[in-house]
């Protein structure tokens, strides 16, 4: 190619910028970046490519694509600039970076020359690659992940009447938060911005410890609690370090979706286990057969919200003790309870050291929050450090101090009571608004605690259908039979959540609602 | 159990708090709970249990023990304050949750009864469970568990002269950080603080997305850029949606401990490939087998720091396009070239997209943020999107929201252009401090980005012990041996983190190091 093939072809595709971004020098250069980013927010992103590092771009391309083959050797950097209108810099500029990335070799004294970038030998014979494992071929997720995507239960909408499992985020005291959080940052603690202690921040795990004691029964002290970013990332170290690929978990049936998908992405099996109104009931087939895990929510099954009775709990901790299983107690709203104090925990009556307890803060703070705690016999919680450590490399223990003093302060009880008696009165309000357009016929329940109850349906209803008009009339509600393993035998109804919802939505959204649901009973 | 036994029993273990916390009514009895909280800070906690409390947690004690047999009819409320002279309310709250946890039972108009709470009936015949998988027996670890926390990279230390991989955080510009926090705390939106969406929040895929064409040559729209925590979290889901238990991993030898340990975790077999001046080499027996994942740091090999050669980055690409391979790029610093301008990265050539880019902020920022960014090929985005959101539960879209204004407002880039050269001083005199106790008899390997350098040792070292020793005299330093699969044939040296050590400790520190080094070199 000669120069003035190279000139024209760069003449044709550089995009002149406003006057104020002229030709670049080399090292100014960076600084037109934050020119470029701020500039191209309104559009005009290629004006904002300066100069040198169109001409980069566009001789990298030709070099990629062959067009200048290797061994070519370029004008000096002189000619080529005067032939651009540029200055020299702008053309120096290019050819080092080029150079520094290889494209380009400099020969001294005989000029700048194409690399030659041919890749290296490729072998012959090659052992046939599996075909991809998603039948469907049209995408190359793995069959793991076709059935993750597939099965996914997280919704499109996060907020909104009556989306479940959410607390209502506007009531945070942000004020006070905010405080205690500038109080850390005006410090810029190196400790608090550097990667955390595996265990998480030793304040935190304190109130947490005490916390526990007090108001769940749980037996612990704050060596046993390690932090974590929630329910999900509890379950993925719990398994990681206790669990092998293959191994099998009893999951309540109904239960939460999130905890099947996790499960299903480590290899583990899950063995549905339905429930009654004590809670998880095996059959004799199930206790035959040990699983690894145990995963239950006894303190208020998710999402039905009954309360496993104290022989199923003890004949859960016999099983486990006899059989070496690990029970995860996933305890992930039950502040909430109406009638009275929280219930006492499982792990608060394990003696056994198999229960491995887990909570979170989306519910009681709020989600985007993402702290969660995990509470371990006292013999492991030094491997759970280290694993945490290790896989997630967690931080944020800036948030990590921040809810601490919030907790140290007592705004994080005042916030739980304060809440509660709001809940209470956002749940009532939604069983007039239930009662006043399906009167006693409509069976409730789990509305004992919690952020949500269920609002239960004919068997020949398709609850799923029912929640996709309803997110069309703009109301988000989750379909009960979808936390089900399998479809066939699944209970009909719908999740409503009513903690976000203001009281003076609820019943204007739930009328919305009726008018879907009333079809469907005729 | 009599009345006066029960009262007895009672009396002997209740421990009676200050006077201002008096008996409890159940529902104030949550207020308590924030003294207890505090007071107990300073060390009274037991004091700090309401009455009632303790009642309730006696008898529940009592019962599990069997001490209170099972139909045992329970005094009076009445007469049982009266014994104990407390209030009635204070023994009707601790009965009244007795009663809501199954522990008691009331038959009307008879009186209230210790439940009968044996466990159901256990199976006679069990299977065998497998033994429990950690040799050792001394703990319950999965072989996977033992495994992970045997072979554990991360340090004890996470800061301090010369910790590999960290910034210098307290050079943050926390006062603009804050201000761009509050102004997102002042508004409180709902959408900030529950679950984020799957890919995170928008505003910040725009503005990775732009920053990574100009200044990496990434070929992406914000519609392919996913949030994450940070790389560990990237490959998690990579592996997870695009690979099965069993596949195989390139990976770099030596190579990040992380990308190993994450590997591990999820059953991917991870193959090493030593690397050259050229970064990886492939040998003709790899060649053959394809493997599912190849992971690489092209722009700035970890930790020895070469750039990978063209004609190397050409071969990888066609080979992964020609067997369906996943190329995973991890180009976690290249932001600090101090010869000149970023290297493009290697997904910037890719026109089969076969690359899954990533990168965090830990380096830019700091660490403790847990933000990262995965760049998928548009047809994966959305599996992406969902198994992400299904799979961790991402939040903190408030910190997402602040870093997109930080970037927006040009901060970002030019907290770079500082960092890059404060990161070049303190680079040089680490190399001056080497070249005064060493002279030129030391090799310094990966200096020309990044935070870190490796100072090469004799094969004859122990870098190992020197590290346990440095760490003794207070320095922070990492054996390269560590990071290579297998200690045998592993070269011998130091990883040395420069970038957050304040110029004027560099000497000093360095001091100590060759202190403790001089002895292994005799």
């Amino acid at each position: 190619m000669k120069l003035a093939s190279l000139s024209d072809y760069l003449l044709l595709r550089i995009n002149r910028p406003p006057s104020k971004a002229g030709p670049g020098k080399g090292r100014a250069a960076a600084g037109r970046e934050s020119t470029a980013t701020k500039s191209s927010r309104t559009g005009k992103t290629a004006a904002a490519v300066p100069v040198n590092r169109q001409i980069y771009q566009l001789i990298r391309e030709a070099i990629l694509a062959h067009t200048l083959p290797a061994g070519m050797q370029l004008p000096s950097s002189r000619d080529l600039a005067t032939e651009l209108g540029t200055s020299r810099n702008t053309v120096t500029y290019a050819y080092e970076q080029l150079l520094a990335e290889g494209y380009l070799e400099s020969r001294t004294g005989a000029g700048t020359f194409v690399a030659d970038t041919a890749p290296d030998q490729m072998p012959d014979a090659v052992e046939r690659k599996e075909p991809l494992t998603d039948p469907s071929g049209k995408s190359e997720l793995s069959a793991r992940g076709a059935l993750l995507t597939r099965q996914a239960g997280v919704g499109e909408r996060q907020w909104g009447a009556f989306m479940p499992g959410v607390p209502d985020v506007t009531c945070v005291p942000y004020k006070i938060w905010g405080r205690l959080q500038n109080k850390h940052w005006r410090r810029s603690n190196s400790d608090l911005l550097t990667y955390g202690p595996g265990a998480g921040y030793a304040g935190l795990r304190e109130q947490i410890a005490e916390y526990l004691r007090v108001a769940r029964s749980v037996n612990c002290t704050a060596s046993q609690v390690l932090i974590t970013t929630g329910i999900h990332q509890s379950i993925d170290i719990v398994v990681k370090l206790l669990g092998e690929h293959g191994d099998t978990a009893w999951v309540e049936d109904p239960c939460y979706w999130g905890t099947r998908s996790v499960l299903n992405s480590l290899g583990i099996q899950s063995v549905p286990i339905a429930v009654d109104q004590e809670g998880m009931r095996m059959r004799l087939a199930n206790l035959r057969r040990p699983p690894r895990f145990i995963c239950t929510t006894p303190s208020h099954q998710y999402p039905l919200g009954m309360v496993m009775s104290l022989s199923r709990r003890r004949m859960l901790l016999e099983y486990a003790a006899t059989h070496k299983v690990w029970i995860i107690e996933d305890d992930y709203d039950s502040e909430f309870r109406y009638g009275g104090r929280p219930l006492a925990s499982l792990q608060g009556m394990d003696t056994q050291d198999r229960v491995l307890y887990m909570g979170t803060f989306s519910k009681i703070m709020f989600p985007g929050l993402r702290i969660g705690f995990l509470v371990v016999p006292e013999s492991l919680s030094r491997a759970f450090a280290t694993g945490i450590a290790e896989l997630y490399r967690n931080g944020q223990v800036f948030l990590q101090a921040t809810l601490a003093d919030f907790m140290a302060e007592g705004h994080f009880a005042s916030h739980i009571r304060k809440m509660r008696v709001l809940y209470a009165e956002r749940l009532q309000l939604l069983q007039q608004a239930i009662n006043r357009h399906f009167g006693e016929k409509m069976t409730i329940t789990g509305g004992e605690a919690g952020l949500h109850l269920v609002l239960g349906l004919p068997q020949e209803c398709d609850d799923v259908l029912i929640c996709e008009q309803a997110l069309a009339a703009g109301i988000v509600v989750r379909p009960l039979s979808r936390y089900y393993m399998h479809a066939r035998g699944a209970r009909r109804g719908l999740l409503l959540g009513y903690a976000s919802v203001p009281n003076d939505e609820i019943a204007r959204a739930f009328d919305k609602l009726a008018a879907v649901i009333k079809p469907h009973l005729a």
